[in-house]
């Protein structure tokens, strides 16, 4: 990739903060600008070397970057971008980290008006169960998947200074538009997620819950580790993408009800040619993911 | 524990393998003798030294043993009981290690008759993911529950004779009624089988399951971990436990269409409640768990 002069990293936690120490490794960035709402955090990024300057406002951070990830939660996306939109350089590129395209689009065409054709949304498929900058690695994208959904009207030249980016932090560029992207993520993270907190929900809130989670084994605890996940991310995770999720929510009840059925009938073969086939899709996938990241 | 003079092990995969092993350890049985309908697996764990004696039927291995363990797929009970009941010594002592119970009780009074007081129905929480007497360890129930379902005519000695083995191998060891045990397992161990092959069984049915499963990560890994179990093993238990299964099903349907409301109208603050109560649940549980069995 061409160097880029300077790198501005807004919310330097987990993500950004892996994405800065990704760059510097590969001598893909001349100088690393951070900026955190959370003055404590920054003053550890820098004193980690993660970046190179703290800056106490977005604008500040922005000023002379040719490159601006916001790796902020994507509740807080539109805001940053609006202090984005006040200080970003002619030629500069911005791209994102969230979890959910169709809304940041639609919320970076608002803020960054004429200026969003310099906006590249992106979502990298990696993560760990720790968070904050202490956590970040320089090899967290070592082979991850990132999606980034350009739209029609998005320059080429900054979609390509956001996947050299990401491709020097070793992770693997795939490009689809946003709607896509949303429907993908709500089948195979979004919808898991959220059927893993509504089962320790349900058994959580019986007068028997103690005894019940006293006999539950590895098979619960595998189930339902990402119910241990962040409410407040996955709360806006789920209302940022509502149709695909609520869409997605809608085919899983009706194959849990062709599973009610077989088993309300006692149909064993039927039951079992769905477990088979269910079982050979994830032997399948397994095979192809034991190295795959911890998590999304 | 009062010292076994014979112990007698039909199925002798990983389950009754390593009870086996378990028990030769704690010198708690003079001699063990397997029996098993696949003849090669019988003669490893003869070779192996889990076993001193391969029978060649369960009548033969039956015959002077004063305990039995009917260590076998749950649909095979009843055909093993059958058996047991030809030439069971007068005051042996039998047992079961099957996931469900009220089944097993009933199959066991029918096929067992006037000595189904001797029969304490048992319920090990623990495995791995490898099966077959290879696979078998004497540290498998080391902290392991045991659930034991006696019914009320079921002999004080012989629940305190099975007690004592399972302690013998390391286990702590609950008793409840079968109803209870069918119950508690159906919401924490058969439910999340079933709506870990539904979500896979949905996914895999797409024209576009290739692409999904693609950007599938750790979330995703965890929550179908349990779809790669075996199809035989849970149709049967399935269908075993079918009435509390389907009560469990439906409460969950019920709390997913709290959740699917919350999602359709934007209520953050409702979702991030809930999520939030099953976070807690989830971290309290994983707290006095982190030792626990790998799986069910």
């Amino acid at each position: 990739m061409r160097k880029l002069r300077t790198l501005a990293v807004i919310g330097v936690g987990l993500v950004g903060g892996s994405l800065a120490m990704a760059l510097r490794r590969a001598a893909a960035a001349g100088s690393i600008v951070g900026c955190d709402r959370d003055p404590q955090a920054l003053e550890r990024a820098a004193a980690l070397g993660v970046i190179d300057r703290a800056a106490d406002s977005v604008c500040e951070a922005v000023k002379g970057a040719d490159l601006v990830v916001v790796a902020v939660p994507v509740r807080a996306i539109g805001r940053v971008l609006h202090d984005v939109s006040l200080a970003l350089e002619p030629d500069a590129v911005v791209t994102d980290v969230g979890s959910t395209k169709g809304e940041v689009v639609r919320i970076a065409s608002q803020e960054l008006r004429e200026r969003a054709s310099r906006f590249v949304p992106g979502h990298p498929i990696a993560g760990r169960e720790a968070s904050g900058v202490e956590a970040a690695v320089a090899d967290l994208f070592r082979s991850a998947r990132v999606v980034l959904t350009p739209t029609p009207t998005t320059d080429a030249d900054a979609i390509e200074v956001v996947k050299a980016a990401w491709e020097a932090a070793g992770a693997r560029v795939a490009t689809m538009d946003a709607e896509r992207h949303d429907r993908i993520f709500a089948a195979v993270s979004h919808l898991p997620h959220l059927l893993s907190f509504a089962l320790v929900s349900e058994i959580a809130a019986r007068d028997d819950a103690a005894e019940l989670l006293g006999f539950a084994a590895g098979g619960f605890r595998d189930f339902t580790r990402i119910a241990a996940s962040s409410p407040e991310m996955w709360r806006d995770i789920a209302l940022q993408n509502r149709a695909a999720l609520l869409e997605e929510l809608d085919r899983y009840a009706a194959r849990l009800a062709v599973f009610r059925e077989l088993v309300d009938r006692g149909d064993g073969p039927g039951l079992e040619r769905l477990m088979t086939e269910a079982r050979s899709a994830r032997h399948a996938w397994g095979a192809g993911h034991r190295r795959s990241a911890s998590s999304e």
